[in-house]
């Protein structure tokens, strides 16, 4: 489903810490409300390194989880990770969404989170993934927009910065605005009672401990893993782009700093 | 506080309507959890055409409402509104906020909405409001914030119109993105317990009566409500403010249409 060397945001170590110190920021965004009944067979669709695998399985024991990647590097992290933790309700498969050894209607739920962006045509993959599951089966999925995040201060080469981010995604074929979209996704994949909630981020000086796990551990990092495509593509000259993330960092470390971003959660049944 | 002539939505009374439509739209967002206790003296600064005034003074009858605004006009339609609801616990003061007849820590509680984004110097607004409060006196502040916006399906044209509506304002002297800068805000005026909450409004075809209430009737007409001074300004041409305006009204109409929108709330004491 993706192409290894094309995924936007790599496959680095240092990238793999960053995606779970994400996890860790938004875990209650992401879980607070999903627990999945005893016996239910659940697909993770896309579970890359297993950042949310293992919230799933921890909060849902007597469930089983099909966690799928097509990478092997991320599923071998991933096994690692459940493995460190003695967690035994999580099967890991290697494939892409549209040929997984899963007959037709042969899962109860589906789980997908951070993957939409990556795909070309969503809603086929959408449609595929309904057709793995059973009548009155939920999906889940969830997904950031980077069009919705803002902050204060806000400078022109701040807003530069980040709009290298979308711009190089974009031209590695991901859509990172996606999280609005969901609604309509969901809609023209056929689901019923679809229903999407926005899942904002916001964050002061009133919250320290999110100033530091999610801007500065999670965005910045984020952000400074595309300077190197932004340079060579011409989005930015290298003044422009050191003062931008010199200002974007403030965002999150003074007194005055504030950043918002807009996660999209969206539920559906077959 | 506000110069009549600049204010950058008007007086007509068009522009009235629109004013009591979008308060009704986001009457929850403000309200759900504001009760004012018997007895208790709560200066609203910044009433306008009393759009708040109705919901404070029905959700906590037992309380007393001094609203203040500068504009005579706003203070008749005010006047009216409460009149037809009978309502008798608010008293109407034509003032500015900086010379008001009250006397230093003479109220329980301050109300303020959509007030800071009208005034040139915010923290010099919000230090002369806290005189006239008591110590432990709370203050609650609500606001929006325009770089919050974002919709789909969204086009080049309609990004263009909504930042002429930002660009307009702020040549008018407003300050329409200032809802993210409360926390600061709060705490560069020498509040204590500053709390910020944002207060999103996400709207996809699952809430048509918010499709209708808050984007067809509350920000389409906002919108277009800067048209001649977007032209004026030579910020547009015509043919792209007429396929914008057509762009960004479909957001709020069809099946694929989300529109989103961030207001945000601060609570403080003395």
């Amino acid at each position: 489903m993706r192409n290894d060397s094309a995924y936007v945001h790599g496959y680095s170590e240092r990238e793999a810490e960053r995606l779970y110190d994400q996890a860790s920021s938004v875990k209650n965004l992401i879980h607070a409300d999903i627990a999945y009944p005893p016996g239910s067979v659940v697909l993770e669709a896309g579970c890359g390194v297993g950042a949310q695998t293992l919230t799933l399985a921890l909060n849902s024991p007597d469930a089983k989880f099909l966690s799928v990647d097509h990478s092997k590097e991320s599923l071998s992290l991933a096994r690692e990770a459940i493995k460190r933790h003695k967690i035994e309700n999580v099967e890991f498969v290697e494939s892409d969404v549209f040929t997984l050894p899963i007959q037709e209607e042969g899962v109860d739920h589906v789980f997908v989170c951070h993957l939409l962006e990556h795909l070309p045509d969503p809603i086929n993959g959408l449609l595929a993934l309904r057709k793995y599951m059973k009548p009155n089966g939920s999906i889940t999925v969830f997904e950031g927009d980077h069009g919705s995040c803002y902050f204060h201060p806000e400078t022109k080469e701040s807003v530069k910065v980040w709009k290298c981010l979308i711009e190089v995604q974009r031209r590695l074929g991901a859509n990172s605005l996606v999280g609005r979209e969901l609604f309509p996704m969901l809609k023209d994949s056929e689901f019923r009672n679809v229903r999407v909630m926005p899942k904002m981020v916001y964050i002061d000086k009133a919250a320290p401990e999110l100033q530091e796990s999610f801007v500065s551990k999670t965005i910045i990092p984020m952000v400074e893993g595309v300077k190197i495509q932004s340079l060579d593509l011409g989005l930015i000259d290298k003044d422009t782009w050191q003062q931008g993330m010199e200002d974007l960092s403030r965002t999150g470390l003074n007194n005055n700093g504030v950043f918002c971003y807009t996660f999209f959660k969206g539920t559906a049944l077959r």
